[in-house]
């Protein structure tokens, strides 16, 4: 069996990380782009300002040029690493919102085909601007059908979760994950996700273990793996699923099985 | 060292309870009542039956007169689980909120100094009605000072930590447990704990592992592991606070240590 955490951020130096996959027995990781490196500040003051940048970016605050050239960057920093360890690291890729149809075809197809990433995303369009995802969910129709990986923790509303799932419906071919699970709306989350196939549920930021608990009954195959780190370890995600887990397969489905699948990864 | 669970609800059967504690390696559990029995059922629909009716407390939806009868009957229930296991469980009690000065002083004399509780929670009074916990404290001033325990996660702000930061002020010899570390917004709670010493940090339900390890590297003698069980598992959090601790000294002052202290226990 081989496991793979779904979601993790690039952290810097990447011993960090590998080391993080060694504790936690983990054989892959899904790397994103990072706009911020709160794995090396050490003190609160240093932190909030990484930290104020991450919820401005999480509410969808920054401006479109701002948000372009900070990905040109990131994007970059993110094949370096894969690069580095390509037995290790696979990924996921940025896209700016806001930006219109064309030009988000063009930027998938520079800069994420381009680079051979198997998906796209985080995305974090901020709360009642769920819409701003259809341009990505247009190209992906065109260019290969893509998983797209959508924040959907705070700020993040029930009511937003509910766009999602009508974008999901629209385009019923491009899979969805919902990162974090809804978050606070993790039932939601699960309620979406079982009457919409190409649905599926990210493990990291969960706020009850009950969430992961009952998503595993409901929708084995569709339930992920994931660390977040830096925000989380991927070992202390790993004991949660196992000890949540009420079948084996399941448990070996949701550590790496799904997203193997998903991703077409041997 | 002993190691105490600050913070986790009424369970049935409590050898459930129980054998979370043993397998966490727990010695002492503080419960406080629950209104709803989410581990008894095992089927979706009947879950979010009762996680809706949680939802709607937390929101601080409910009347007045119903919160005092689910209250005097959940009570009952604490009680009985501490009397039945006086070595593992220790107790806070239940008061409602949005009655008067004299009837929560009466409330707390009948309810929580008779039962032999050690504090107060968890109050749950709804995003932007933080100034209902007023008469508690109120209260308390007269009534021994026992600790109050607060939800902070979801659906309060970051405005109701500030408004709790301003009470804790104001009656600044009642210790106050931001139970769940403000959730998302547990740098708020970080910060407001490091300028109003008789505040406490709960980690339960924590979103990110680096929630915790910055509160243990900023604030140590305030921090405090808990469970929330059943909506997470001492074990799983035990694992957390050691592997994001620096400190074996701070492990065990989160760990027991420092609950101890603030309830007397020996």
């Amino acid at each position: 069996m081989m496991v793979i955490d779904s979601h993790a951020h690039v952290m810097e130096p990447t011993a960090k990380q590998l080391s993080f996959m060694e504790e936690a027995g983990v054989d892959k990781t899904i790397l994103f782009s990072t706009s911020i490196h709160p794995e090396k500040v050490m003190d609160l003051a240093a932190f909030e300002q990484e930290i104020r940048r991450l919820f401005d970016i999480l509410a969808g605050n920054c401006k479109v040029d701002e948000r372009k050239s900070s990905m040109q960057r990131s994007t970059v920093e993110l094949c370096d690493a894969i690069k580095k360890h390509p037995e290790h690291f696979l990924g996921f890729g940025p896209v700016p919102l806001g930006i219109g149809e064309y030009e988000t075809a063009d930027w998938i197809e520079e800069n994420i085909i381009v680079n051979g990433f198997l998906g796209v995303g985080e995305f974090s369009p901020g709360s009642g601007s769920v819409y701003l995802l259809e341009n990505v969910f247009k190209a992906l129709m065109e260019l290969g059908k893509l998983p797209v990986w959508i924040h959907t923790f705070h700020p993040m509303t029930s009511a937003d979760l509910m766009d999602i799932a009508d974008l999901a419906r629209k385009y019923s071919t491009v899979p969805v994950i919902l990162g974090h699970m809804g978050g606070a709306n993790w039932l939601d989350a699960i309620k979406i996700a079982k009457d919409q196939a190409n649905l599926y549920l990210d493990f990291s930021a969960s706020v009850t273990a009950i969430a992961p608990q009952f998503a595993m009954k409901e929708l084995p195959e569709r339930c992920l793996f994931s660390s977040d780190a830096p925000f989380g370890y991927p070992m202390l995600v790993r004991k949660m699923v196992e000890r949540v887990s009420e079948d084996e397969e399941v448990t070996k489905m949701v550590l790496g099985g799904n997203i193997s699948r998903l991703l077409n990864i041997d």
